[in-house]
Formats: C-alpha cells, structure tokens, sequence
C-alpha cells in the first residue's frame, strides 16, 4: 500500500469517530475532537487516491441533493465535485421552481425527494436564526421517514453553510492550514487573526468567522477576533470558542483593532462580515416578507461599513505578522481590481493567491470527506478496499 | 437467490408482456392486463434489488430526457432516481432555455436531443387535447429517425402526466393499495371512491382522477366516482372505466354525493379537479395565445370551486368506510395548515401522512419497471443477473 | 476484434497526432491534417463501439463543466451525450447564477470550478473579438494553477462556438461528408459552396461559415463562399482558407452571385448570417455596455437582410448542382414552415431532412473524440482496451 495512505489509515485506527456513521454535519462544535481529526484524515486519504488515479467511488448510483437558498458558485461547485467523486449524481432542488417553504412544506418537500438521496447538502446563508433551523426541519422529517419505514436509507447532511457556522468552508482552511505546518500537531501555539475588513460590495453573512473561531480554537493556538465596534459575532459562538481554547490550552482573545490581530500573527483571515444588529434586523424584516426594507437596510449597512474603509489588508499590517499566510474564503473584494477600496490590496492578495486556490481546492474533499464518514461503517476497511481494488479514474493503458 | 426476489420473478413467468420490449408508455389502457401486473412486478423486484443494496443498474451510460411543461417537484425527482437507479444521467430540455413549440419545431428538437437518449420523460398535463398529443409528435419523430438510420436506439417514453392520464402516479397508487392488501389478487370487491375535493389554490389537472378510475377498474373493484356536477371528467376515459370494470367483474358508478361514495369504502382518493368545461375553455385560450383570459378563466374557475366548499375529507366522512385508507398524489390543500377551507382536514391526513408518504415511495420504482420493461428483451434474466452479479450500490467491507 | 474498428485503428497508427495529448480544441486551423484525422477517426471508432454496445467510457467519475454565455440546445446536449458517453457528469456553470465576468472573474472561477473537471466546454459566440478571448482567458487560468500544483488534472477545453470558429459543427459535417463520398480521401475535386441566405429571425454569428471554409479548404476541394455584398466574414479566416487550398491542391474562391456557387456543386450549406460591420458595431456596444442599442442594430441588420430575400435556396437552384447534398447546421429558416421569407424552401429541406438530422448525430462523437484525443496518453492502447473489456452499455443478457 501506499506509504502516505497507509500512515492517513494508522491516523484512523487511533481516533474514535463511531458517531459519525449515519450522522449528519450541522455545527463543527458538535462534534468531537476524534471526528475533526476523522475529516481531516479521511479528505487526505480521499485526495491521495484520486491523486492515485485511484477511484473513490463508494457508491454505484445515488443522487446528492441540493438546496441552494442563495446564490453560489465555489460551493456549488464543491459540493458536485465530492458528490462526482463517490459516485452520486446531483440533483438540484430549486426553490424557485418547486415552491419549498417553511413548516410543513418542508416536511413533505423533504421526504419527497429523498427516496434515493444519500446526500443532503443544504446552503441557508442569509437570516440569523432561519439556516440552522431550516436544516433541522429537514433532516426531522427525513429521520421521521425512516423511522416510519418510507425511506430505506437515511441521508446525510452536509451543512454548506447556515447562519451560524460554514463547516465546508472551515474544514477546507484547516486542511490547508495543517498542510502548511505538516500536521494539526504542529498548530499548537500559532497565532491566527481572523479580522473584519472593509467591503463595498454587500452585507455578508457571519458564518465564516463564525466558523473560523468555532473550529480553530480547538488545536491550541491563540485566536484573535478583530472586528470595529458594533460588528460582534453571535455571543454564543464566541463562548464556544472560549470554551473550545481553554480545553486546547489555546487562547481566544477579542479586539478593535486590526493591527494588534495582525501582531506577530502565523495566519490572518481578514474578511467582511455584517453588523450583527443589523442582521437581526434583517431577519424580522423576512419575517414580515418586508423586501423594500430589506434593500433599504442593505443600503445602511454598506453606509455603515463607510466608516472603516481604513480596515484593509496591505502590506504595512502584513509586515507587522510572523510572515503570515494570507487566507479568505475567496472571492475577496481587491483594491484596484473589483472595487477602488476594499478588504484587502492587490499586492498582498497576488502574493497569497496560489495559497488561497490550494486553501480552496480543499472543499470538495472536505464535504466528501463528511459523506464518507457518514456512510461507510468500517471507514478504514472501505479506504483499504479502494486502494486494494484499484480501479482507475480515468483508464489508462498500462 | 431471496425467496421474494424469487417470487416476483416466478409471478413474471407467468405474464406475456413482450409488447413492452422497445414500447412507449402513455396511457395505463393502451397496456394489457399482462403488462399492467408486470409494472407491478418489476418494481417491487427492483425494490428488492435495492433495498438489498444491489444495484439494479443496467445502463453504464446514457441519458434521460425530461421535458416538463408543468411545474414540478416530487415527478422531477421521482424521474431522477429510476434514471439514476438504473444508470442514467438525467438531462433537462427546459423549454424556456430552448423555446421549444408544436409542429415542426418539436420533430425537430425530439431527433437533436435523442442521439445518446434512453428514456424521454415528458409531462405536459396542462390543456385538454395537447399532452398527450404533443407526447406523440415527440416519439413519432424519433422512431422516424430510428428507421431512418439517423438514431441507433429508440429512447422509450414515459408519460410524467398528460392531459388523459397520470400512469406513474397511478401505477405508484396501484403498487401501494397491493402492498397494504396483499397483492393485486386480493383488491377483488373491494370498493374505492375516487371523490373529487374543494380546493382554493389552482384549477387542477383532470389527470389524476381519470388515471384513477381507467387503472383501478381493471382489478374486480367497486369504484366510484363522486363529484359536484359539473365537474364531470372525459367522457372517454369513463367509457373505458365502465369497460374495465365489465370486463373485471367490478363496477364503475358515478354519484354527485360524496358521502354516498365514502359509504363502507376500503380506500378513497379525495382531490380537486378543474370543471370540464372550464378545462376546454382554457385549452382555446391557450391556442389563442390569450394568457390574460387564462388568468382571468382560473379566477372564474376557483370562485365556482366555492360552491362546493364542503367537499372535505373530515373524520365524520371517514366513519362512514370501512377503516379505508386515505390516498392522495400531494401536496393536498389541508385546512388550517396551508389553507382556512381545502380538501382534508388535518386529522384526517395526519392519521394516513405515513401510508401516503410510502404510496409516494412507490413512484421512482414505477417508472424504473416501465423503463426496464421497455429495454430489456429478457426481463426476468436481467433481474437473475442483477441479484447473481450482486454488485453492491452502496459499497460495504464484509 | 471487429474489422471496421481495426480498420480505423488501423489509420490511427499513420498518424501523429501526438500534440492533442492534454491539448485544447479553440480553432481547427490550429490542429495539424493528422490532427483533424484523428479526430474524424477516433469519432468513428467511438460510434463504432457505442453501436455495437460496447461501453466507451474512459472515467470512473468526473465532471465536464458547460458555460453557455448563448442558447443553445443542439450543442448543450451534444456536449452532455458526449461527456456522459465517456463517463462524466455534466455541472452547469450558469452566469446568471453566478455572475461571471472577464478579467480577474474569470481567471479566478474557470479554477474554482475546475478542482474535479476533465473537460471544459465553452460557447461563446455572440461578440466579434470576444469569444475565442474569453476561452483562452479561462483555460490560462487553469494552466497556471496546474502549474502552480493547485489543480491535480488539467481540463481540456473544448470550444463549443466562438466568435471565430465553431469547430464541433464543422467536424461533425466533415464526419457526415466524408461518410457520404466514402471516406476523406474521395473528397478532392469536389465543389462545396458555402452561401449566404436570407434570414429574418436573428443576426446570426460569423462562426459557422468561417468553420467551413477554414476546414473543408484542406482537403483538396473546390471552396466558394458566397454572400451579399457587406457580408464579409473575418479577412484572417479568408487568409487561412485561401493558404490551405494552397497546400492541399484544392481552392478557396469568392463571389457574391449564389447560382454561380451552386453551379455544379457537390455540396450546398446555404445559411445565414449577420454583416460583418454590424458584428463589430455590436461588440464596441456590448464594451459600452448599450444593450438598447443592441436591440436597435438588430432590427437595422434584419432591415439589412431583407434586401436580399432572393438568397433562398430552391429547388431550381439545387437543380444548378451536380445532385448536391444540401446541409444545414439547424434550426434552419424554412419558408412556409417557420417564416413566409427564409433561408430554404419546404422541399428542399424535406428533401435533406435525413441527411441533416445524420449530420446532427455525428456532433457527440466529434466532442467525445477531441476529448479522447486529449485524455488518453495512447489512443489506440484505449480503443482495443475498451473493446477487449467489452462492457456492455445496456445490459443484455447473453
């Protein structure tokens, strides 16, 4: 076997991942260590193969379905990508043409196109306290129809982003991140700054440093969230990051000031997100289908966001890191190329480039790393019998 | 080989469906008794396949199309996973990318789109007198073009619903009411009130409810259709009711009493339909490009629903049958959920939401059993070679 | 192994065609004459085994991505039988969706999309100096990140129209030519006239008649390409077929008299398209973003062609030819059937019909083949590969 593999699957047969099988993905803090570092390995694993040529095929026909409530390219694309790789076709459920609401529309929707889904992978970006709630609802019915004998297999969720967290995204940055440092072992310590920055372009969601707070408090290294006042994160993931440092023997400290984030830093994520009053906001107004007010609070929070023009990667602050690796989620509102003032300045952003596509490159085997994990009982006996059966990807001639 | 998978394939010995092989699938009375009970037989066998977790796969590559002129969720999906069961990635002809029209425009579009196609779902269930007709031009071009040398295989289709009948749907229904009686054999005397319902949301398809009375006849029941006056369905489609129903030892009767139709009934399918007449207005219309009178009819179309507003399944018309099983294709119009009046109370459907969950289950079996009927010259030897060759779906480490 | 395989295999081994390997497909006058036969080669050999049932897939799994910044039907599922033929799913990525633009955009999403990509598939045709830009700018992207370590596999590009050429058209006619005069070399001597026709649906693009002249001219035939006055296509497209009728003893000629190009043809593709003026007038109003005065041109370049209703090919002026077939990319403009003015009358084209529609059917396998040649290290070692392993396509049970 493969020398890389082989060390990916001893990774496996130390860590106890069990919960994982038949479960589904919502919330990175939901799940234990042991799993973390499950998806962590397995996505390697899953990339050592197909880089192999080896397919990682572990299913003949299924489908993947997914529910895009707001607009996406890179996770849409991902998620296609991991289904493709373990052999599931995709099948979109679009809103717009299927009418999928809340309560019991989304009871009913939900089983009715289940019957062969093995995948359920769900985006809900936009109002706090709808995504997560909305996935939930779904995956009720779906665990109620099995239950109940109308579904012969459950499937798994995969979260591509909710209001709250963006576990996709964030497993994708770990995996480059401990690529970057040869292991998840060698994080411990590190200083990572995930700041705001300013955005001319729309109010976005808060789960990405959401995400990156919630997940990467858990190897020990010294987190700083840096963000102007009035753009604090929901207080409850700022607890579980707290909560999550002081078991790692990390830290996680806060700030209004970029530059002190950006001190000494090893990683810095800087990236704009929304005032969170105003995302509070933004939910009643759904809720009241009050979409004139919605567009015009939009308008105040790119005024607001007016204000801290000044937050802005360049190459000053990133002279002030450790020599710091320059990540964002992509795509970045660049200085001179999509925007005259933006998150972050030409310079610095082609310099970190290459990284930030390898960062990005990540996702796919993250979420079918999630999958893999959520159907196959014996993880490391299913890896041992691709790599054992060998089938090519792409057929060559030997 | 399993007992059940056994059974079924013994029950087909039994059957001459050869007209099948390399057929089309409109309309369930075009199709012998023979081929009827072998739709039936054929999907629970694919079901077993599946469930089993083999692979019922038959098709290393191909394509289906679906053409969908109507809205539509839970046929989309249900067209997705028999073409992905057995192989085949879906394709969408959307009308509204490709403007796609009647005559020589549809010739046309049938051969470009067939090349690689194995399977052509349509559904065009919206003016009386088009579906099913457009659903022939379709298929005429294309098996010209396969006697012309121009197609190497004649894609075989299935009607998703036509202005005349909705065979998936029914055929599902038929598959459901065998399993919770025990097979088709025991549907004898046993009596079905397919009722029409109030409904405040869409002037509905006649579909369904003459695809109820055309199939359900055909097994020895009593059935009974129930409606306000003027909402009578085509006058063809009860002749070939009353016809089955001679030649089966049923009866098919006609009420304007809904109670009078639940009475001592062991199943009842209560749905709303569009007045007749109602329905040919709006096909004029429609040919005459006037889309405001459409709008304008349907308005019309639910003010006269109004009058039957106590068309509604409620526990007291419940008492009436005998322990019957409610039905219906959803999503149904259920009162104090998505409406204040509609065709069912919500005890009523909460009390059968699992039986019809598990009747929609039925429905991507149905439509691989037509597809597999249509491609496989040797239907029980395919399926000894499915379950001899075990390949699994969802690949397991034993 | 199968003689007509062997034959055709048989040809691939006097050909060096050794510079497709990993290679794109923009511009047939790029591909060297051995080029251009392999693709017609391994396009048959792929018929050839789909024909008798023999799976050609060369991919366990992968995606072939479409961008489509035009309509299309005919191209959108040539590209998704060929992908699936070869065993790749097709992802979608639609601009509207997804808002792509050139540039930085561009270059940042043609990687995005492309982690799990084995073929990209543009058209892009709308805009003179446009489309052919755009593609490149797409696939420098990707070859940087390949280079870059970023991408595992480089996806081969596969132009499905540009603004210069639309090379999958033109191999599918030269496939269907060369099948009817009995292979390429019977080509030589034989008169093929390219024509202008009157159309009064839409300003269609230049690719079309520039593919033709830039591909047939290299088999030693007798080009003429006739239009109006004003209706000049590229002078760098005139320069490559004027240079390669040079060198392969045949030749290019021009004329604005349409009975002096049928005089004694062989063969007729008579088809419209816009003024080149008016194709450069509406690229400066796209950069200037003037989508009224897009609208405007339009109506003036449809005033333009009324000028010349008379360019309508007749049974008269077919009785000019030498028995010629008459082709036609489709949908063409039949007079009587979707216009009272077009491009063709009824009888002509009923008499083509066949022949079109084969023509039609060859565009998969030209794709399948340009991405065989670019994915498959030894082309031949594939070929008896995949007839040696005899998977059947559909199921049969022997």
């Amino acid at each position: 076997m493969d020398a890389q593999l082989q060390k990916l699957i001893d990774k496996l047969d130390t860590l106890d991942f069990s919960d994982m099988y038949e479960g589904d993905f919502y919330l990175t803090w939901e799940k234990s260590q042991d799993d973390i570092e499950a998806v962590v390995t397995v996505a390697n694993a899953l990339r050592n193969l197909r880089e192999r040529n080896i397919s990682p095929r572990i299913f003949d026909s299924g489908l993947g379905i997914s529910v895009f409530r707001d607009n996406s390219t890179r996770t849409r694309f991902s998620f296609a990508s991991a289904c493709n790789m373990l052999g599931l076709a995709v099948q979109d459920l679009d809103e717009k043409k299927s009418q999928i609401a809340h309560g019991e529309t989304v009871r009913e929707t939900a089983t009715m196109v289940s019957f062969m889904a093995d995948v359920i992978g769900i985006r809900d970006d936009m109002y706090i306290g709808e995504g997560n709630k909305y996935m939930h609802e779904f995956m009720d019915s779906i665990i109620e129809s099995k239950g109940d004998g109308v579904l012969a297999q459950k499937p798994t969720l995969v979260s591509l982003q909710c209001d709250i967290d963006h576990p996709t995204q964030s497993m994708a940055d770990l995996l480059y991140i401990a690529e970057k440092f040869g292991g998840l072992e060698n994080l411990k310590g590190k200083k990572i700054a995930m700041s705001w920055a300013y955005s001319p372009s729309y109010a976005k969601p808060l789960s990405v440093p959401q995400a990156i707070v919630g997940l990467m408090t858990r190897f020990g290294m010294d987190v700083v969230l840096a963000h102007p006042e009035g753009y604090d994160i929901m207080p409850e993931v700022e607890q579980v990051a707290a909560k999550n440092a002081a078991a790692s023997g990390g830290t996680f400290t806060k700030t209004n000031d970029m530059a002190e984030a950006f001190k000494d830093a090893d990683i810095v994520i800087p990236k704009s997100w929304a005032p969170f009053v105003g995302m509070e906001e933004r939910t009643k107004l759904y809720a009241a289908g009050d979409f004139d007010g919605i567009d015009a609070l939009e308008q105040r929070l790119l005024e607001q966001n007016k204000q801290h023009m000044d937050w802005v990667t360049t190459p000053e602050l990133m002279g002030l890191t450790n020599n710091a690796i320059y990540m964002h989620p992509l795509p970045a509102d660049i200085e001179g190329v999509s925007c005259e003032h933006g998150e972050v300045t030409n310079d610095v952003f082609e310099a970190h480039r290459v990284g930030m596509y390898r960062e990005a490159s990540f996702k796919p085997y993250a979420i079918a790393a999630m999958i893999f994990l959520a159907k196959c009982k014996d993880v490391q006996g299913a890896l041992k019998a691709l790599d054992a059966q060998d089938k090519q990807r792409l057929m060559t001639v030997k």
